[in-house]
């Protein structure tokens, strides 16, 4: 695979890949970057919009390629993402990856919650709360920063609330990479604090979530930022397709089996999208058994508007103002609604909305019946999964397995009102038995 | 092996062994608890102290079940505590375990801190908050929680103020046990919440951590605590064993080998006995080669009582009133205080003690070159390990390696003063080239 480089071709010495590292790496899978929407195909470059309709990119890979890629072979890799690196874009060569080595998260059985909803074809939460920066994010942004040094960038940005910023700013910490992180300046102190402490650019703007994506992408285009690659802009077709790491897990740690049913948050609706299409290439190369399976989506009430749309039947995405206590989905413009509804039409699956108080309860089910603490987008899908039950759409008998994107310490905010001791005593046998603790 | 059960043998069904796991399951080496002061021998009975003495009580193994283990039993297990199962006192048997299955924590290369500080000899972090409730306390809570199915216990319990109730509650809600976690009433709201969000009993006790640990010890003896696992005393011996995961992980993780020196927290100085106890088990077994090794113990000013001990060649340590940011470490009365100064003596190593500026610094400088965010007790390890090699007491051309026990999303509040964005702006190009970031 040969990328090609922006306009800047300058790399700090920190972007060198280590020769030293030596031994055959395989070739990557990758060759060029397709249009979703009028299939116009280009090489690799550092785009995410189509130059014929501004449709947004895609990698393409070689299909011969992929169906090289044995079980075998992705099981003698490393306890992270990197063992599917046949199936990525970039990152084939160890010396070559800017990442945390996230990936290889719990798939964690969750006897106790399924009990409760009636569910009997088994349920599992995949929990990515336990990668470095306690979310998804370090999958997208592994596949981002490798990609932006082998395209010759030798900075890293990204526009974010909350976990994208944390985790471009960990990865830059861990090899020495410049990064400018850019968040609304009324954020709370603890996301604050999670961000800076890396002691990367942190840019506090004056304005919402919406004002700071638009002025990184007017940044990107200035002489100053030419060298930057910004995660979710111009190297978005490799970020995105770190989601895939998710898919491919659920189904090797299942046995390498897909899995019936999953429900997936949907913010952007990326995440969804790139499971669905972890499983097809699972079953294109062979390495799993092509059988059925259905995508649910979750989202807030707060911010519905791929919900709306599967419920009205529309292809298009209405664009919403979004408003409730699940940030890291309140994305109103979703940038793949439209592909979010095609994988979930043509699977057979459904899409939940829940509202706040909903959300709060998802978090205390999970974290009740699991010891799974997730944030708040955790407690959509848990709240929708119980939803999607209740409404008899989607089936008890089939396996299900639901995504936590997210760590709970990261929005502990929500809780604070509702949950707390259940008792509260002086430090005497007296007070206890008083409090009926004991007789 | 066979476990003496206490007062109550009535086991809750959840606590029943799933004897439909099947398949040939290795023999537990431990044959007995001895005293570490006078030597008595017991059996693996529920007790802490010494019947003839009051000595603390640890596990025995039989030698030969030890040396019968090898590195390829322990690497065709999981990725995770339990693969160390053959060397562990229960668990042997997948269908006994009480576990988040924490542990195989990353070990990061720390290169650009190793730069800084003028280390050649190599420096890596091993990580434990990348353990499921983000502390090293998931690995003694799952042997803790083991050890009470086994024994007969139908309940566990723990006081703690911040870690060890996570993952106490955390693994009641996985499994489905009741548990009990008593908390100082004044706890920071962010931290009860982190224990109340798994939906087990909560104790607000109107105390000091000193108070609510002797209430608990007052409760155990009570009749409707009879059947309860308090994980840090009367299974405390099982408990303190899961902390030498840490030391066969790291061994592993650097390819079957023992660093030259090793960096660790203190508060009741078990966590450093046991790594080096681990050391010693696997040269022991013959699994790695006899090298010498040297422990280095950390402290904040706050609360230094080994340290103190450590200067002044007492055999004895001298309780302290904790202060200071670093609570997870602030134990006044180490009870394994003696113990961490014979291993830090006999191998050769020191102790530091930082203050608490050192220690926000400390955090600051991990984050900043490894992308691994620390909790204060990650703060005094990396703070004092910039002193002992300022001191010369820490051979910067020996391989060295430090313990990061917990998660700095759970210590926020030592850092709000000091770390934020580095520059402010409208979401303007004139504001952000105003501010200096565009020419």
């Amino acid at each position: 695979m040969t990328l090609t480089a922006p306009g800047s071709t300058e790399t700090s010495p920190a972007l060198q890949a280590d020769s030293s590292a030596g031994g055959p790496v395989a070739p990557s899978p990758a060759r060029g970057l397709v249009c979703r929407n009028c299939g116009a195909t280009f090489g690799l470059i550092a785009e995410h919009a189509c130059a014929e309709c501004f449709g947004p990119l895609e990698v393409d890979y070689d299909p011969e390629l992929m169906r090289a890629v044995s079980r075998e072979l992705i099981e003698s890799g490393p306890q992270n993402i990197w063992r599917y690196a046949a199936l990525l874009p970039v990152g084939q060569d160890p010396a070559d990856r800017v990442t945390l080595d996230p990936g290889m998260t719990p798939l964690v059985r969750a006897d106790r919650l399924a009990a409760e909803l009636g569910l009997t074809g088994g349920l599992w939460v995949k929990d990515d709360s336990a990668n470095p920066t306690h979310s998804f994010k370090d999958r997208v942004v592994s596949l981002a920063a490798t990609a932006a040094k082998r395209l010759g960038y030798s900075k890293i940005a990204a526009a974010s609330t909350g976990n994208l910023a944390n985790s471009v700013a960990a990865h830059a910490a861990r090899v020495g990479l410049p990064s400018f992180v850019f968040i609304p300046s009324d954020l709370e102190p603890g996301k604050v604090v999670q961000s800076a402490v890396y002691g990367q650019t942190l840019v506090a703007v004056d304005g919402s979530y919406d004002d700071v994506n638009r002025l990184t992408s007017e940044l990107a285009e200035t002489d100053e930022f030419e060298d930057t690659a910004f995660v979710n802009q111009n190297v978005r077709p490799y970020y995105a397709e770190g989601s895939k790491t998710m898919g491919y897990e659920i189904a090797e740690q299942l046995g390498w089996r897909i899995p019936a049913q999953v429900v997936i948050p949907m913010a952007s609706g990326s995440l969804l999208t790139k499971v669905d299409k972890a499983f097809r290439e699972l079953v294109a190369a062979g390495i799993v058994e092509a059988t059925e399976w259905r995508i649910f989506g979750a989202q807030s009430a707060g911010c519905d508007p791929i919900a709306t749309a599967f419920d009205n039947g529309w292809d298009v995405v209405k664009p919403v103002k979004p408003t409730g206590i699940a940030k890291s989905l309140n994305i109103g413009n979703p940038a793949d609604g439209p592909y979010a509804l095609d994988a979930i039409r043509r699977t057979g699956g459904a899409v939940g909305r829940v509202d706040d108080a909903q959300i709060v309860q998802g978090i205390r089910d999970l974290a009740r019946t699991t010891g799974v603490f997730a944030e708040t987008a955790g407690g959509v899908t848990t709240a929708v999964l119980r939803q999607l039950v209740e409404d008899g759409r989607l089936d008890p008998a089939e396996e299900t397995v639901i995504l936590n994107t997210g760590e709970g310490l990261k929005t502990l905010d929500p809780l604070e009102p509702v949950v707390g001791p259940t008792h509260r005593v002086s430090p005497s046998l007296s007070s206890v038995r008083a409090a009926g603790l004991i007789g």
